[in-house]
């Protein structure tokens, strides 16, 4: 059915086997397992799993850029914290006011302006922004062996979904030119919009209030309220996407659920169960548990990184 | 392209001449105009538009249905308003609490289950009930002429989607089998719901509270938040999809919005500016003076109904 190589990045092992045994199962006419290709959903996380997140999640990097850009037209900002801390580039005192200090970033660097310019301005972002360590553009840090994951199961009859925590809006704007995945199969946490009838014609504007989190128990009811239906494969990282590969296996029939595991310090990063970002400890244990294929970044993947999209 | 006869229960004039000029110009590769399949989306309100509405909106029947079916575990709803009077079928003595009344309604028939439950309760209920006028499951009652126009703008390219103000996972149960239009491509009203892990494994539970509200202003704001990028074509029947059709128009290049009028008291149904049900007024206006296409029911459409699906 498909080539032999259409996993060329991942080493042989019981990882690349439980993938290709997984497909071969549901597309396979004759089998108990077989799937009707409309039913063929596959839900991937994005941070850490489709793309890095170290040493921050990079919608983060891109709201602390954009307190940076509108700083000149905020001079209150200079002694105003959340901003003061941030601006003298002391991220840690700057979020040392929690949850509402993020909030604030977030609304001061996501709201405000109309859906068309947000999409302008992030567009212009993954342009610009280069990570600090890596030193490549944010978007050219996604990883060539999902990459492949994503069209070999294109390949095979499945619709490929985002389901992230980050902003629905920030991912739809890049998703489709570097995972081949269109804005309408991109879940995400979503903001308050408001509609407006300006002189120059009807608006979107985004407001500072988030509506739905999708992460952790969002995200099943994330995937229910924006796919409205139950994926036969689901991709993660974290603890954030126990939940969502839990709601996966309890479907009918073949499932596939799989972790990437950040074991390679040397070519990326390796964390798990204590790290801030992309904690991963009881959807690791609940994996070997029940025998969720996991990917060892270090053992299963021969290449990290995707070549740079074509500019 | 297509074939001469993709829209047969169109009568020819000039509102199967706007359609089929639309999307000669956006598909016509040489053209201005042209549009890549990809971008090509299409959006239809559904009560009143692909399928009929009056005396009442279908789902409310549902509802009614519903409080019927559970009424006998429910002794104290014979003395307790809005069910005593539903019960005695006085629809009107029931919503006389006015939103309250009709939200106890939906509490009561819509939540308090799983969606796995939810979904076998539509799908019975859409086997069985008949429209007490017309003498047909309700799902019969869909109009040929629009699902003529769904195969034709899929044949098309176009991928095409409900924006209903009705509940997603009520029209999502049947839609693809009597529009062909999958789950994943419905937007719609959304209730709060959440995930729960049982014994016998893990569920989301329909709650008692509205989410989401995807009319008038609502559609724009779904269509962004569900689908992420602005239709080239809206298909409405009421002042509920103005502000769809005005963000639709709103975009660069060849659109088009249309409205379903309702002009046939004899095949169906005549009403518009001073209906309780699908009121046809600002939006009429609006179509007048922007030269958007207006369907007149009578004029424009040679059948109504579709055949039966399969069975």
């Amino acid at each position: 059915m498909s080539p032999p190589d259409a996993l060329p990045s991942w080493n042989e092992g019981n990882t690349k086997r439980s993938i290709v045994e997984f497909v071969r199962r549901v597309t396979a006419h004759s089998g108990a397992d077989f799937v009707a290709p409309s039913q063929r959903i596959a839900v991937f996380d994005n941070d850490g799993c489709l793309w890095a997140e170290q040493p921050m999640y990079f919608q983060l990097a891109f709201a602390i850029d954009r307190v940076k850009a509108l700083a000149p037209q905020h001079p209150d900002w200079k002694t105003k914290e959340p901003f003061a801390s941030l601006l003298k580039g002391d991220l840690n005192g700057s979020l040392a006011g929690g949850e509402h200090a993020a909030a604030e970033i977030v609304a001061a660097s996501h709201a405000g302006m109309t859906t068309d310019e947000f999409q302008r301005t992030v567009r212009e972002w993954t342009r610009r922004a280069h990570h600090p360590k890596l030193k490549r553009r944010y978007v050219e840090l996604v990883y060539q062996p999902m990459l492949e994951l994503l069209r070999y199961l294109r390949a095979n009859g499945f619709k490929t979904f985002i389901v992230t925590g980050g902003g629905v809006e920030f991912v739809r704007t890049w998703a489709e030119e570097v995972y081949g995945i269109p804005p309408e199969q991109v879940v995400g946490s979503v903001g308050k919009q408001q509609f407006e009838l300006r002189r120059t014609g009807p608006v979107l504007v985004r407001l500072p209030a988030v509506d739905f989190v999708d992460d952790k128990a969002g995200k099943p009811a994330g995937i229910q309220r924006f796919i409205g239906r139950r994926p036969l494969a689901a991709f993660g990282n974290s603890d954030g996407d126990l939940e969502m590969l839990q709601w996966t296996a309890a479907g009918e029939g073949a499932r596939l659920m799989l972790l990437v595991h950040y074991t390679d310090a040397r070519r990326e990063w390796a964390y798990d169960r204590d790290s801030q970002v992309g904690k991963l400890d009881k959807a690791l244990d609940e994996a070997h548990a029940k025998g969720w294929a996991v990917a060892s970044m270090k053992d299963d993947w021969n290449t990290i990184f995707a070549n740079p999209p074509r500019a």
